[in-house]
């Protein structure tokens, strides 16, 4: 269940990919790879920086399957899922708790603190997206106007006060995702944002 | 010989990263790192991403002198290169080849699935250029009209194919980048690439 | 005494991050992750490329304090910072120093060849900031025309004289980053700066 919605999560951040990259009139290529930066990006750059190599694309196929799948359907069905946008969404909501999740366990499995494995799920949920506005020239979104972020941090935060009050392990791995989901619903329903800090006024 | 065409190679990008850091106005120290980075920076990301640490050029410093050869000669005869242009475009498609079948082997070593070796020959051909072009603030031309990571692709596919097909691995070596350097070169010759997709048309 | 010199070093770098990040209209989010890139990038890629995982501030705390610490300030003083210029400019120089001793060093226990060293003192001090300034999508500042890196490449190399020397260890550690400091405050005074490579004249 948590892998399935794992994939379906790789899919959404594919798909993101896939449209970004064809703004930017590239070739098939840059498409693909900028849909597999998409997805796999965040986690690679976690599984680096605390050492788990081969990184986690390499030794699950499936990934790259279903990355396959998303740059095939995203060409094929490009004016159509204009429409879908809402499900779309959904689906990339339902990814930013997946993966924030996961990143937050491969953290506990290393041993290392709270506000390292929080920052790690961060991470894994959102520098696909940075890598891949980097590879497509331009200033990460997330750091000028989503909320994106602050939603990952606000999830590490939820899991590990949950785990403090002894909260069963499977609850938090429910709840954690759910409040994620809903406060991000909440944030783009009301259109917030965080400020942004300029200099001099 | 396998090795001396790898220097090659080395040659060939660290120059093509000269010349494009020079038309950048960038300081010595500037296309210094743009050559080294576009020579070994396909090889690091791979090394990274499979955990074969400490990289590559770390523990052969034949790989830096190398690249410092090629800076001193490209700055030194940055108005003869133009010329030689199609002398340097061999060197490049050599060097294409060799690193791809760099790629596929180390994957090998690393019991990687051959879908995996082949996104590491594309990578270690391919991802010097791409980070060169991220460092001189472009989008990755690589993404946009060369059929140049096709190529490699392609090279990888044959290569497994000819390996099922029980070719002797001297052969296999040997045919990789011929086929590799032959299709790239014809390519070329007919102003082959792919299409882009747009989105909306 | 080193390692406070190393936290100091560290939020000089985090303050220069967050005035760069602010001119760029990011949101507090992006803000922070560019302080924290500036101030750990260089290190972190010097871990990641010797194989030391997870990398250093996964591990010790007290460096994303320090960097929570400097985003704090930066954020409320922002108006007050311009008048500080020449303090963080000593900060900063200080940082410089003490981050290429720490590169050459992890660079010496891994047991890479001094020319490797050098690399990786320069990195550790240097690519911070280049992460900083593609993340902000820009030409790195020191591809273009500071002094900074060849500073550094200086550093190492009287560093490594000194030990051939016989010199001992602990008046290499204070020499080495004198000298740098040193030579950077004269390349400041005196408005030094290599001259840039163009092509065709």
């Amino acid at each position: 269940m948590f892998y399935l919605l794992d994939l379906f999560g790789t899919l959404a951040f594919a798909i993101s990919g896939v449209l970004t990259a064809m703004n930017k009139k590239m070739d098939p290529f840059g498409v693909f790879v900028i849909a597999f930066v998409t997805a796999v990006g965040g986690g690679t750059l976690r599984d680096v920086l605390i050492g788990r190599t081969p990184v986690g694309w390499m030794l699950d196929l499936n990934y790259v399957y279903t990355i396959i799948a998303s740059f095939v359907i995203a060409v094929l069905f490009r004016k159509k899922l204009e429409k879908l946008r809402k499900s779309l969404f959904l689906f990339d909501t339902i990814g930013l708790g997946v993966f924030t999740l996961i990143g937050l366990e491969k953290g506990l499995e290393t041993n290392l603190h709270p506000t390292i494995c929080i920052a790690l799920g961060t991470m894994t949920a959102c520098f696909g997206g940075v890598i891949r506005d980097i590879l497509c020239n331009e200033i990460p979104v997330i750091f000028r106007k989503e909320v994106y972020a602050t939603v990952c941090i606000l999830g590490g935060t939820v899991f590990f006060v949950l785990l403090q009050l002894n909260v069963p392990e499977s609850i938090v791995y429910l709840l954690t995702p759910a409040v994620m989901i809903f406060v991000r619903l909440l944030v783009v329903y009301y259109k917030l944002s965080l400020p942004s800090l300029e200099r001099e006024q």
